[in-house]
This record gives C-alpha cells, structure tokens and sequence, in this order.
C-alpha cells in the first residue's frame, strides 16, 4: 500500500530507501466507508489527505442550503480544505465518501516536518500547488468561455471514469447545471 | 527598487544579505509603457514577472474573438502565462500594460537554479504557489455560489484601488458582466 505513495512522489522526484522512509513516517493510514465524513463543515481540519483507494466530494454548502461540489477526489489525488488546512481554521466546506475509501495523511506540523528535513518533498510540494493553481487556472477559465455541454465534454474526456463511479446528479452540481440539463447533454 | 523584492520576500522568510544577493542575481530589470505588451498568445513565454510599479491586465481571448480577464496584476504581484511558463508551451493568454510598468523577471532556467540553489526560497516559492491555488479556488467558489452583485462587492471590498485605475468596461469583463449590468451594480 505504502508503495502508491512512493510511485506517487517517484513521478515528480526520485527517492532513496532511507529517504523515503523518513516521509512514510509523517503520514498516518486511515480508513472510511461510503458516507463517512473526513471534514465537516465547522469542524478544525486536522489533515491533508492522499488518497491510496476510493471516491470522494469536495462540498460547499451556500447559505440557502444549496450544496456545490467544489472538486471529486479518487486514487492518486491529494484533497482536503487546503484554506482551513494551512490557516487553521474551522472548515468552510465538507469532504465525504461517495465509496470506502483508504488515506494516507499528515497534520500542518508533520507537514512542516517533512518540508523542514527534505528539500526534495519541498520541491515535490511545490510542483504539486503550482500542479493545483494551473488546474484552477483553467477551470476558471472553462467557466468564462465554455458552455455547459462543452464543460460536460470536457470532464468526460478528462476522467472518463468518475462517469461510472458518480450520481449524475454531482456531475450535474458540479458543472453547476440541473439534472435535467445533463441528462440532455449526455444523451 | 530592489528593496520591493526583499520586503516582498522577507513577508514570508527572512534573508541575509548574502542570501538575497544570490537571489537579486536571478532577475532582470524590465521597464514597459501603458498598451505595451509582456505576454502575447501564440509566442514564447520566456519570463515570470514580478512587478515593481504599474498594472497589468491577463487576458484570454476565445475563438469568437471575444476578451476575458483572467486577472489584473499588480504592485507586489507575481503574473506570467504560468501554463506556458512551466511548460515551456506557446501562450495561450496574453498579458498587456494597463499603465506604465517595472518589472523584475526570471526565465525558467534561472527559477530552477534559483531553487537548486536556495532552499528558502523554495519555501517561498512553495508558500506562494500554496497562496494562489488557495485564491483561485475561492474564486472557482465564489463564481458558483454569489451573483454578479456580490462579486462586484467583493472584488471592491478586495482591491478598492484597482476600481480608480482600471476603466468600468474591463472590471466588467472580469466579473463576466456585461457593461450595463456593471453600471447598475456600481450606481
């Protein structure tokens, strides 16, 4: 199991054995079933999250109770409310199961340990939020220039199987469109 | 002048002189009148700019020829086609003086080197990137949940000066408004 991690950082930065070994220990390992929250809104964010197995959804809830799917997050992907997570603060948003669901994951302070004695996970951090800001980037700018059958497209192509694994109606909610407008766009 | 860029910095880590020597010597200084641009679509990105003085628009145009702002940029501001940039791909955007504007910039080669060469500034650099994906998503956030009324407020709320300097039918583009809706939300 540990061994996704490894592969995972292996694609950014080469580790030796001793080094590696010296990252696994800032993480712990956790384990969710299918609707099981990992951050609830309100709640202090204790962890960032690298997600070795499952399904999840990024949630903000807007103040006429409307949920909006800020982002999925499945095999590979890191998630969590980065804002609360590196300010600590109380969580604006939700992160639940839509499948069970293996994490590895690290506190601010194991974070800043590992940053502190490893300039290679520096760098592997830094090419992962300049990774993270160049995809918001984009879907900033998708949101500015494309229609909703183009975004739907879009996605389809991206993460052909986030299609299987998800309800269209959170594919409907986080293109921000009804279900009813999916179903026309996807038929 | 290159006193901004060690306030800028010092923000986030404190250096020595030496330190900041070492990394004065990866810029260059780049001066540009108001209509000049440092970005446009189709060239090499060859530059990351910091800038000293002045604003800049970033700007996406669509296949219909029509113009979105994807940011404005500036003092104490960091902008480029970043996707370009790291990619070292053609532009996609193009990024152009709204005022006459001083710049100090840095080519790849030279971020590399400067990383290789400095570990605190990789944790700068590091802090930084974590701060734009961190503003981008709360802007993906706010362009799901708020109306061009509260997007209006909080743009003014953020950088009342930019509403001096920028004329009406830009901050209309960014907020992806048209010039009339603009008018009403700011009477």
């Amino acid at each position: 199991m540990q061994d996704k991690l490894r592969e995972h950082i292996e694609k950014i930065i080469l580790l030796t054995d001793d080094e590696y070994l010296f990252v696994k220990e800032h993480f712990i390992t956790k384990k969710f079933k299918k609707h099981q929250f990992l951050i609830q809104e309100g709640d202090d964010v204790k962890y960032s999250y690298f997600i070795i197995s499952g399904l999840l959804k990024l949630v903000y809830t807007d103040d006429s109770e409307k949920q909006h799917i800020v982002s999925f997050a499945m095999e590979d992907w890191w998630e969590s409310d980065y804002y609360a997570f590196f300010t600590q603060t109380k969580a604006t948003m939700s992160l639940e199961c839509l499948e069970d669901t293996e994490v590895l994951c690290f506190t601010l302070e194991q974070y800043k340990k590992l940053c502190d004695g490893s300039p290679k996970m520096l760098r592997f951090f830094l090419e992962k939020a300049n990774f993270g800001f160049l995809a918001s980037q984009r879907r900033i700018l998708s949101s500015m220039t494309s229609n909703p059958k183009e975004r739907y497209e879009q996605l389809l192509k991206q993460y052909p199987s986030l299609f299987q694994r998800v309800p269209k109606s959170l594919i409907a909610s986080y293109l921000g469109v009804s279900r009813e407008t999916l179903s026309r766009l996807s038929s």
